[in-house]
């Protein structure tokens, strides 16, 4: 279903052209097959150039035609003002097959892009009565009166394929010029411009320049690993892959490594991937933790839930983080039965039977406090597991020989105790996540480690 | 001092560049008051094309340059390619006078912007030593050696003046152009540019282009109301108010008001941001918490040390996430005393002695559990004030008469408990936030009215 074509059908105001573009009346005939498809993105919105917003869209929109095998090599943002758009419509296409716009196409008066586009391309806006009444209707559904503005939305440069919104009122367009260049303006609002975007334009782009090739990629998450430990370790591949390439990313509490492959079918893709994600795999081990979108607490909890063991939670210095982590996932009461977040000293004494000694002789912040507290809550809490936290956030609270960072983490398990000292280099916020990662980490260790037992 | 004007001073690779920068030899002499000064901003970097990395950049340098009184009407991104950088930089000196580049500054061969702006510019690049000395300070002062590449970082396009990098090896540069016009290149590292823009180029603009007024603005942070009776609340405000203008941001938790001035002095735009203040503060009185930057879980923590009163939580559906943000404080410690996430029946009845009829009767989720949750909380950890949260997250555990998102929010006191019913309709995620939220604001609510009484 690729663009219409000006000229395959009767410009009228009578409703055609919402089925014409459902019949798809234009064929891709006399095009070659993969032509080049240089895109161009066009942001429209005062509100991105005084920096009160910050443009995701254009990286959404980068993201997915790159993964679509079409090339975004210009990106331009300029304010509610025709003559603005008019100028950067027209430099865009001197440059580039296809120009996407986003955003101002809204019921307001400063919402200018229909009106900009349709002028510079010397179109007349015609009203839309299919687009009319599917505006109308929304209205109708919740019983609010349609005011005037609406209306405005319903008027659609000549000879456009229009693209339903199945989130908004703001239809988008799409016009295919006489020599196949494409301009598809898609609104602003980031879930109506996505739905919009690959369910409707990629769809057509790919067939409308016979682009058959796909780019995908995968992302392998590591922690507990230094980046330059990382680098090391995989640097020959990093160096030597050309199809898939791998980039390396780090964050404060983990690393990723994104795999990207080009392909002509997803198959050949897919193949090629697990080849190079085997490899990565055998190197990294254990420290790569999980894929894609997946958290480390998703990946805990899964393997909370395959294991049966359940968990108790004692945190001081991560101050409810493990917690709040653990319990983000639906489901989580399966396995997380009890957390105490246990600042003062006498709540660990009172709650997790700390001995009065030990904090007195060694400190809050020291490794047998956090052994006990792990021990503590284990056995007042019942559970399978439990983990114990002690450290210094910062930015107050350090000393020479207790510096802001240390942190004890000790898990406690049928088999025993275990505890790991950290010294983390951070902020307040960072540190508290650091620890919060190692902490997860430590369970997953030990969860992977009871499963091949 | 504004920047270098070419021909003032000796072209050479002697380091004058630096001493004549210092000195700012270029006075404004000649330019009329206050010239336009329309600003562009051209980002350079594959990575952004490809939405691997979201430009936030040129959204912080619009802000700021909105605030120093001048106007961004135009962004373009460009990939690491010497002749898009070339052509972008073109159209933009013939629409603006003012062009600010970030990224491709960088010591490697991907790093183009200053070989391309130096061409468009026809400018030779010549070797700054002074930048070159600096350079090789900073690899001497860490022990490693410096590569050639880094050397790459020192050459300069001829007449420009070197904007030095104290939080990196890149140095920035500015040219002025015979007819006034500006192109300054800064860094693509965010911690990097910011410093630069906003100690050596902001500074250079206002005076090179006589620019004068300043725009401020504040925002104002509500919550606990509606943005639709908001909106009424303040609806001729809204519609009246021309300068400061004022603008309505909605969030999940809470909701954003905006004010920005125009004025010649900071004086006379604090006053007619006061004065607004003052009018928005008359209607909206305790709905507003904070400004500006202030978190919810900060003021809370302000009236908590204020009134020396001490807090502990005992959270079902939120998880741990009210204690997390009670915890993101430096000094917490001070009113933070314990917490517990009880997510099993037992452990609210064994460490909370909330009676097993009563959850028996009416179920974990109601009223009198929370209830019995802060006034039990309350006496076990001895605090001035507890806060007992139960709710259903979602997505699961909902009924007909228990939806996904019911959740009781209760806070116990010297002077007995209240509890507040809220009905949630978001997905987990923000079921807790918003939870979590409304804790604080119960806990900042009592706070306020302690210290008033």
């Amino acid at each position: 279903m690729p663009f219409d074509c000006p000229g395959t059908r009767t410009l009228s105001a009578s409703g055609s052209r919402g089925r014409a573009a459902a019949a798809g009346l234009c064929g891709r005939g006399g095009w070659p097959v993969e032509r080049q498809a240089r895109a161009e993105i066009l942001t429209v919105g005062t509100e991105l150039l005084l920096g009160q917003t910050i443009d995701t869209n254009s990286a959404y929109i980068g993201e997915q035609l790159a993964a679509a095998g079409i090339e975004v090599h210009w990106k331009s943002a300029v304010g509610d003002h025709e003559g603005h758009i008019r100028e950067a419509l027209r430099a865009a296409l001197a440059r580039s097959e296809i120009v996407i716009t986003t955003g101002g196409l809204g019921p307001t008066e400063d919402d200018l892009t229909c009106l900009a586009v349709a002028a510079e391309l010397g179109r007349p806006l015609i009203l839309d009565k299919t687009v009319l009444e599917s505006i109308r209707h929304r209205f109708t559904d919740r019983a609010i009166v349609m005011s005037r503005n609406n209306e405005r939305q319903a008027m659609i440069p000549e000879g456009a394929t229009v693209l339903p919104n199945r989130n908004g009122t703001a239809p988008g367009f799409a016009i295919r010029l006489r020599d196949g260049r494409i301009v598809a303006a898609v609104p602003g609002v980031p879930s109506e411009m996505r739905l919009m975007l690959n369910e409707q334009v990629i769809p057509r782009l790919r067939e409308s320049f016979g682009v058959t090739s796909t780019i995908r990629s995968h992302i392998l998450k590591a922690c507990g690993i230094a980046e330059s430990t990382l680098d090391e370790t995989i640097s020959d591949l990093i160096r030597l892959s050309r199809n898939p390439t791998i980039g390396v990313m780090a964050y404060p509490d983990e690393i990723h490594i994104r795999l990207t492959v080009k392909s002509e079918s997803e198959a050949e893709g897919d193949r090629l991937l697990d080849e190079l994600e085997t490899a990565i795999r055998a190197r990294l081990g254990d420290y790569l933790f999980g894929r894609d979108e997946e958290r480390l607490e998703e990946v805990v909890g899964r393997l909370l839930l395959e294991t049966r063991a359940t968990v108790a939670v004692a945190e001081s210095c991560t101050g409810g983080l493990v917690c709040h982590r653990l319990t983000n996932l639906p489901g989580s009461s399966a396995y997380f039965i009890r957390g105490d977040v246990v600042y003062a000293n006498e709540a660990k004494e009172r709650l997790l039977d700390v001995p009065h000694k030990l904090i007195a002789e060694h400190g809050a912040v020291s490794r047998p406090v956090a052994l006990a507290m792990a021990i503590g809550m284990r056995q007042t809490a019942g559970t399978d597991l439990a983990l114990g936290i002690t450290g210094i956030a910062g930015p107050g609270g350090g000393s020479a020989t207790k510096p802001v960072g240390l942190t004890y983490i000790a898990l406690a398990s049928e088999g025993g105790v275990i505890c790991r000292e950290h010294r983390f280099l951070a902020d307040r916020d960072t540190n508290k996540l650091l620890a919060s990662q190692s902490a997860l980490d430590i369970l997953r260790r030990h969860l992977l480690s009871s499963r091949h037992a």
